[in-house]
């Protein structure tokens, strides 16, 4: 049993150490080295320095799992990799791709004899220790070649990993794991800071958190995390109050608006972050301005 | 160790079976004969037909817990015992009120000697076999009178229950757990409805949602339940697309505004579910009029 990885960052790296440690055989390349680097030395893993060599070094019908961010790092590798590999072998992607892209691939790939598996992966920096829930789509051949490798990955063999459907499905079902995640994140940001506005109270979040670990309707591995957040450091204080989105977001509110099924609660979790990012900032400023042009409100110079 | 419990609905008859269990002795009423006779025969348990003999029945400094609903059936309850009550007894309100009047009430009784406890309560029809989450306000004193029964009820004697602050602290900790439920929830429903909208992959739902039980970042009791749900009928086809809301989400937007605290997404998901229950239909009919005024767009004609 033996997988190559390219991409060797947090989820790679740890997918890597999983591997092994279930007994698999890992042939690894990242092109930073200090990522080669971080993963020398651990049983069953070969560190290759270029994906020649990497691709050299696979043996029979080989299976590559891209460990890439979503967009031209996963396309220019896999441009960089055709020319190596050969009819029979097959291309798994664990990054976010927005399934449409992985829907071409799947097809594109397929004429050069290619299989190709769109692996959602969730499980950030726990998974190498809790496992990794996947989402697979592609061909019930190119999920059978991979089914092994996801036995590991996975919490369980039986549990934990799903094929979808055919190629898309995997990412698809990821897009929309990761839109809902949205949603939940932005209900608990909401309701803990209402909790923390009403100063009456002066309820502790964590304890309260913690407690609600216990019984209560809204217990979550979220929520989990924040008893852990919010115990380190209940105001947050370390923390500037700006969220990145990456694409699931975007993508998942273009997919309520193409297929004209309302998603108003995701979609406004990611105009929320947005909105953290300065991004409402212009509409703000006109918002002050019209007020003092129809009321003579006063508006707050900038400093 | 001895309680009175008013009210033998599913939340209040679980709670006494949960609290016979432990080794408490519960004085019961409801108002309903049928809710009487389904908890006669429980061990420990004596039923009373009426207010004043589950007053009467209780020794020394009396502790009567409410499982009535909030508004006038636990205000007119608390009026009628008011009467039978000794300085130092306590009652607790484990209905889901509002805040507000929680601590009014709490004021009030305290000027006739008499301790409250605001007691938030989560879990539903699986708190008997799972405990229930308790969010409790008021005195340290009352709390401590009401400790003993809150460690039976819980899931265990040390966790799933907090002293959360003075009075109104319980039943406020408890309308935010419900307006991060409210929004917890239509996150799923989005996502899911999503899932099913995109029949080109034609995603088993029930075995994705499973399938996200074991190591994906959405995992959730919730979601335990969409398993079920999904398992049992994936299509929903028996239930009507109509979602009730009781006054916890309302409270919760309340109380965004009243602070001027941002909270979209739980707005949000209490709006969806107006529109559920058919309040934006006289909203889509003037839409639908319009149009047709600029633009000589077909207005649907009602059937």
């Amino acid at each position: 049993m033996q997988i190559g990885i390219v991409g060797l960052g947090k989820m790679g790296a740890n997918m890597a150490r999983r591997l092994t440690r279930g007994g698999a055989r890992v042939v690894a390349y990242d092109r930073e080295r200090a990522a080669r680097d971080a993963l020398a030395g651990e049983p069953r893993v070969t560190i290759e320095n270029n994906l020649a060599n990497l691709a050299a070094h696979l043996a029979g019908e080989r299976v590559i799992l891209l460990m890439l961010p979503a967009g031209s790092p996963t396309q220019d590798t896999i441009d960089q990799l055709l020319p190596m590999l050969s009819s029979g072998d097959t291309l798994v992607d664990g990054g976010n791709a927005y399934y449409k892209d992985s829907k071409n691939r799947a097809l594109q790939l397929s004429q050069r004899g290619l299989r190709f598996v769109d692996a959602g992966v969730s499980g950030g920096i726990h998974g190498l220790a809790q496992g990794y829930c996947l989402m697979l789509g592609g061909t019930p051949k190119s999920i059978e070649i991979f089914e092994p490798f996801a036995k590991i990955l996975a919490p369980g063999p039986e549990t934990g990993w799903l094929h979808c459907g055919p190629s898309g499905a995997g990412h698809f079902a990821k897009m929309i794991h990761n839109g809902i995640e949205y949603g939940m994140m932005q209900a608990y940001a909401e309701g803990f800071a209402l909790l923390e506005g009403r100063k009456e109270f002066d309820i502790d979040l964590a304890r309260l958190a913690e407690t609600w670990r216990h019984g209560s309707v809204v217990r979550s591995w979220l929520l989990d995390l924040s008893v852990e957040a919010l115990a380190a450091d209940e105001a947050l204080a370390a923390a500037a109050p700006l969220v990145a989105d990456s694409g699931e977001g975007r993508w998942t509110v273009l997919e309520s608006v193409e297929q004209g099924v309302p998603a108003p609660v995701i979609s406004m979790a990611l105009m929320a972050r947005f909105s953290s990012q300065g991004r409402s900032d212009f509409a703000s400023r006109l918002l002050a301005v019209l007020r003092a042009r129809f009321g003579g409100h006063a508006v707050t110079r900038r400093s």
